[in-house]
């Protein structure tokens, strides 16, 4: 695990982020910018693709981009003014470099560079039948069936393959493509992945967020639109397409909970005002009796603030952050669980003492980290410990490119919230409703019939069919496919 | 520059932290831990050494003690019950080996080791007449004057020795040293760097803060006293001296400020309590008509909660921090000071477009990042921004262990307060005032007599003489004798 | 350049070597040391890949076996009774890892992995359709170009499949290929590169050359035969089979002059034996009256001892090697060029000065290190130095799988033997003729209509056609296509 | 064990090599071209120091030269025109950086370094009582109490003080010092280990071996004399002096045997001439009824020529080196006891099958590794194996600088010539004689008064006291005294 905040340790992942340049010098300096900006999304690889009008480079690493992606030779060997990148939170072992992304394939029609954030859910099925006609994947990931969709689709050019392609595949995608031609960002139907457009100088730039934006000193223009494709073959020559028949949109509603950085505008939204307003909903909802709002570093703080503004509790830094670190500890042994969140996080027991506290967290995934934070105000001497959370709980898996654990070690899975409160030993739990939390994106509630957003973690109600979560293919047959390349 | 907050960079630096353990197994597991919660305290480079009973065994390396000190092969090989260990800021360029501490010495009455925190003010002068006479020095540190003093003291037992030493050097010294016989903590006669003692089950700690006793699980029992040697032969086997003669103690009142983290307990107050008064001192004696109170993060949190309880102004998160990235993204070329701030730190537009904005830091040292935020909260579209700063103008160098800049690159040092003002672009500038920092101590005001803490770096009046600095030993002529063993 | 010996810069140098292993525990471990045994045939990269039964398992690196595949990690992590590797000297700059074999695909019917030694000459041809219709070649390598023939062919079983594929191939190819099902070893019908085949216990064994087998301990059996595949799917079910149409075999005869080690054992013929074989020839050819025989070390030494004994004179050791020194010492600057082969060798010059002596070395290419070595004789005083070569004048390129330089820098291409003889200042050069060297094979002379061996390399007789030669495909158009992988 | 010959694991091994540059543009480049040069000398580390005029540089590693000393980051910071250096084979486990030389020490007179070639036999009592008033050792080399002992002197030059210390310490040592005045070379007056002198246009060059001034074309002009000292403060100030009273010298004759390089000039000798007729010697002494002459590579092979020219038998490489191999492959788990030869060498079977051979090696230390060449011979089907050895039987331990086994392991202390040619399962085994050793040097035997040359691992009979050693210091205690650093 290579996240630097073990607070962060249990929560659902992002998997993926992508970030594109069109036309500016040095646009694999850029694209290592942008990438390091949505470094949250993905934290296990990194790689980036650059054309120089004759030859594609590529460099892709385990690791993050600091490290990897600012290094002189390795940004000037990426020559060009078009690239994109990727970053990749690998949900299985299986972090080979091969299968980090972008993706690159040798058409007969030229090089040909993808960048996915999303997750297909009929590769399986897909990638079966290619191989049975002769197709070759060099990786497990779902993205080279798009690949080969492509190469062997018996379209003319390459625009009209890649749309044949993607009228195949099911599920979430915001893709970035890089051709001899140019550049096309596209969001599936659905638009469950988020995908913005952004203008630095005469360049376009494309990002998974608009904080990525913000690290380049780009403007933001508008989000790419669910179900479109927006072509860039020049800077005068941007052309928007929408091959798919149009349906309702449905993106993803945890990227306000948590996904995105609170400093992005997500669909015209901060998303730290949203989070500050679900933290408000939930002091009315949850309201408690207690002397003071603590936060839980770092993605607690807007709602903790909200939820103070609005009960008029006081807001304190009751956990203390270690702030100057910049590498894990690895605790050799048996200790790790036992200090793991101690070593970056501290009780400020002169505050605590003797008071009622309200702790403040985004989401609960297993509730291992939930309890450790209890234990942590309690040995501080806290009177009473209050746990409220600005989501509703967390019970179902995701298929859309989120690293959820099993239905089985789901916490909201197996126990209701007295349970939940017992087992976290607070005394008391709650969580925003449903309703409450579309509240605090402006709706009166979750619409029944086709709600705004994709909120299958916690309705279970899923925006696509699952194809191979139907034919059960299960990911130890998949994983028997799997060469392992060292 | 090895520090993972761009903010940080424009501060003064604390040089050293140390940590001890007298009497449990696995001691050298326990200083990483404790040196790990220090790290804040130097960043350069860090240094254990254990005793077993029979040996000494050391491991330094420069760099973080994550990666370095919790590796199993790196613990495993310091053995034993007692160990003590070192972090360090070096202030020059000579991050040399033989320069981590602990340092280590055999003589004739067995194998020494001792780690500093602070700075001699006379080490130039005592070096000098020590080679004279057939000493050899393997270090460019003004701690191996001391090692030397011991070796060739003509007392008896290595405690006379020892005090003998300390009778011939002036400044700043917080020490730990360990003997085949026991270990020994003690602090200078004014006490100017902090050091203090604890128990873990039946083991003896002592820490540069009592931090580093909250990460082991320790009581915090005192701290040691300004003057006082502590001499731990066994766990039963615990005794104070007192060998100097005695005078009103001078502790750093810049610990309180910036160095010490905000959950240590310093003097028997709560660190984050005084830097939350200073902020309420500072809405005091500088308000200002404001819609926003917007810490610089981390270390303006503490004083910006303060200042905005007392004001009544919201306390919001201006600034979000990339909060997930682990390493230093290091911008190749020129950007890097176009882009150094924004990479980890970005400004939260939605929040304060067209508002008027309160930023509260800690001190200012150079000017050159609080003329950043200035820059980046009015490219969010601020209305007016405002900066009030939590402590008095940092006129002064230190000579006692605290890396500062030379004077002619302190800002307070070259402008009044409206200069500042307006080479950080801000609309208002204020500093609290040195009496409102002694209130925030709970004194009615600065003694002008004996005040109670060393405050030379807002007030220039220094509690001890500076032999080496009055000789005009020039770092040059220092650097001359420096041998470079890469 | 990774090789240890500046004397073999100035060589042709074979471009793979490979080895495999049917039926033993702990297989991987017995390529590692069968691979370091072929060492001398490629020492840019080495890959090996194993098969437990259920999952392939591959480790590939560049630089040499040892230090990377002599790790307990590697070799563990390598699990399976079967494994195969390969050994590479890469022609161009493109050693990327994904060139580097065993190559590996999923197929529909399993897993395939595939090591080769040669060179296809109609590779580019082949590629350039495989893409048109849709397969994605991921690697530089003329042996993907087979991979793809095997996953698109319309045969259904393996086998069929990849005879299918080989009947489209031609050029050089020494192959093993690992499947579910078994190996397969093979040879191309004119045999040009070697093969042979051992038994270890009940395992079996492949190996470019017999030392590889005497490696690990195993008995030499017999030669692959041109044009024959040896499939073997089980201890007891061991199979031969002829798929070409016959013609007369042409192996390589420079693994005679140079490739292959001494100790190797090639079609029944001791490689030593040869080569003192054709110093006599050379003696008899050639006489000079002299005082001393030196051999250029260390391929030169059997043909000296042969010409030595033929001749009487007496051999010496004139060059001395530094032998304990493990790296390469890279000399910063200019002075490579001065100092390369002093580093290595120095003249004996207690022994030279004032003699008259021999040279004998195996074979000239640029001629600039026979230029070095002559000079070294004579600045250690020698009154003559006569150059004797154990093979005849070096005049075409090979494209078989052997790293030419292109012939314009060859120096018998561009100079007769008086002119050479000048070049490298020389008193006398004389080279063996081609009738001597099929003198020491044991025939009576060079048949002038299919004679024995591919001789190419001395008289431009090409045993196959050269397709992608003729279409001029050139190497800078080959390497537009490449996408560079960092 | 770093050396990437296993057939000389089971040797002596020379502890040192030195070589020193006085007056050269980028001196340093040259020293570490030298050190390279005397790489066999000692594998383990190497170090070197320069002087500008102004500043000492030093760098130090584990590892060889080559890998090390050829960066030109390395190379660049070393800068001046006066350097030394020195390559070390340590005998024990203790690699310490801080005991790779050349040591350095400032002193009150200015800075001073030292490459020391040999082994003091009063250095733990010198040590002890340095301790004891107020040294303070960094280092557990002996090189280290020459440095205190001039710091300490209360002579008043620096050459004064330097004499007054080697006045005090016996044993073996070839010296190369450093001070801002300039540069000393000597040689302890028995002169056991070399020291040569050579000039390379107008700067001075000391070196171990003649081999070194080779690679750097400098030009031998004679030894630094037994008790002499050559002191060079200018390219005009050369000047020569001899503090130590009259004693006739004994250089070791090992370096003959073993150490150093055949193409060295040992003593106005050619190195290969006197092995060649050792090996003659041995032949008249012991001659054999056998085809072929084999030589135990590398080192044996001087000794092999001289016996095949004396006998008439034909000299054949029957062991073949796998001569491109740059690596040492460290055969995981127990299989390397029973490849480690293998690895490295290969039986020439094809040649040995059915023929009697005399295989000719330089000495017998364990005899570990004369028995696996026996049976490596036997197992290629030899019909007999003669074992002839160009050194007398190797009885005693060094303790000049010559890392010898305890006596316990030398094979010749334990077993008389029958009972090891048992323990080895040769058919005869024979050494020469030491008449027959001083014969090859020259003279008509060896004189029973006054021998030539220290031949002590041989004789017993040590041309100094062996203070240490009588005092019994054992290695346990010293290595007591050892802090051990990472």
């Amino acid at each position: 695990m290579l996240t630097t905040n073990p607070l962060d340790d249990d929560k659902l992942h992002e998997e993926c982020g992508i970030f594109g340049v069109y036309g500016s010098d040095g646009a694999a300096a850029l694209v290592a910018l942008g990438l390091h900006a949505l470094q949250h999304r993905g934290q296990e690889a990194a790689g980036i693709t650059s054309y120089d009008g004759h030859d594609f480079h590529t460099h892709r690493a385990t690791g993050h981009v600091a490290g990897n992606f600012d290094r002189d030779d390795v940004i000037g060997s990426l020559r060009g003014q078009i690239a994109c990148g990727h970053v990749r939170y690998a949900t299985t072992g299986d972090t080979a470099l091969r299968n980090v992304q972008p993706l690159y394939a040798e058409l007969a029609s030229g090089g040909f560079a993808i960048a996915h954030n999303g997750n297909l859910s009929n590769a399986m099925r897909l990638r079966r039948d290619l191989v049975r006609r002769g197709s070759i994947f060099q990786s497990t990931s779902d993205t080279e069936t798009i690949i080969h969709l492509v190469a062997t689709s018996s379209y003319r050019t390459f625009v009209d393959k890649f749309i044949d392609a993607l009228k195949q595949v099911e599920g979430a995608y915001s893709l970035i493509v890089m051709t001899p031609e140019g550049m096309i960002a596209c969001r599936d139907p659905l638009g469950i992945r988020p995908l913005v457009m952004g203008k630095l100088g005469e360049s376009i730039i494309f990002a998974s967020e608009t904080v990525a934006l913000d690290v380049v000193g780009a403007e933001f223009i508008r989000s790419v639109e669910p179900g479109e494709l927006v072509i860039v073959k020049g800077l005068e020559d941007i052309t928007s397409h929408r091959p798919f028949a149009p349906v309702a949109p449905r993106p993803c509603i945890f990227e306000y909970v948590y996904f995105s950085r609170p400093d992005s505008i997500s669909e015209e939204r901060s998303v730290y005002s949203v989070r500050k307003e679900i933290g408000a909903q939930l002091a009315i909802e949850a309201p408690v009796d207690a002397d003071l709002v603590i936060p839980v570093p770092d993605s607690g703080v807007p709602a903790a603030i909200g939820y103070a503004q609005q009960s008029g509790i006081p807001f304190e830094l009751g956990i203390i952050r270690s702030h100057y670190v910049g590498r894990t500890f690895i605790q050799p042994g048996d200790k790790v669980r036992h200090l793991g969140v101690k070593l970056k996080h501290n009780a400020n027991r002169a505050l605590i003492k003797g008071k009622r506290v309200v702790l403040i967290d985004d989401s609960i995934v297993r509730g291992t980290t939930s309890l450790k934070i209890v234990q942590m105000m309690r040995e501080a001497g806290a009177a009473e410990v209050h746990m409220r959370i600005a989501s509703p709980p967390t019970r179902h898996s995701c298929f859309y490119g989120v690293d959820t654990p099993e239905r089985a070690k789901l916490l909201a899975a197996k126990l209701d919230v007295p349970g939940m409160s017992e087992f976290i030993h607070a005394d008391s739990l709650a969580f925003v409703s449903i309703d409450g939390l579309y509240k605090a994106l402006g709706e009166p509630r979750r619409a029944d019939i086709r709600p705004s957003h994709c909120d299958a973690c916690f309705t279970g109600d899923y925006p696509t069919t699952l194809t191979d979560q139907d034919e059960a293919v299960s990911i130890d047959q998949f994983a028997m496919l799997a060469e392992r390349v060292g």
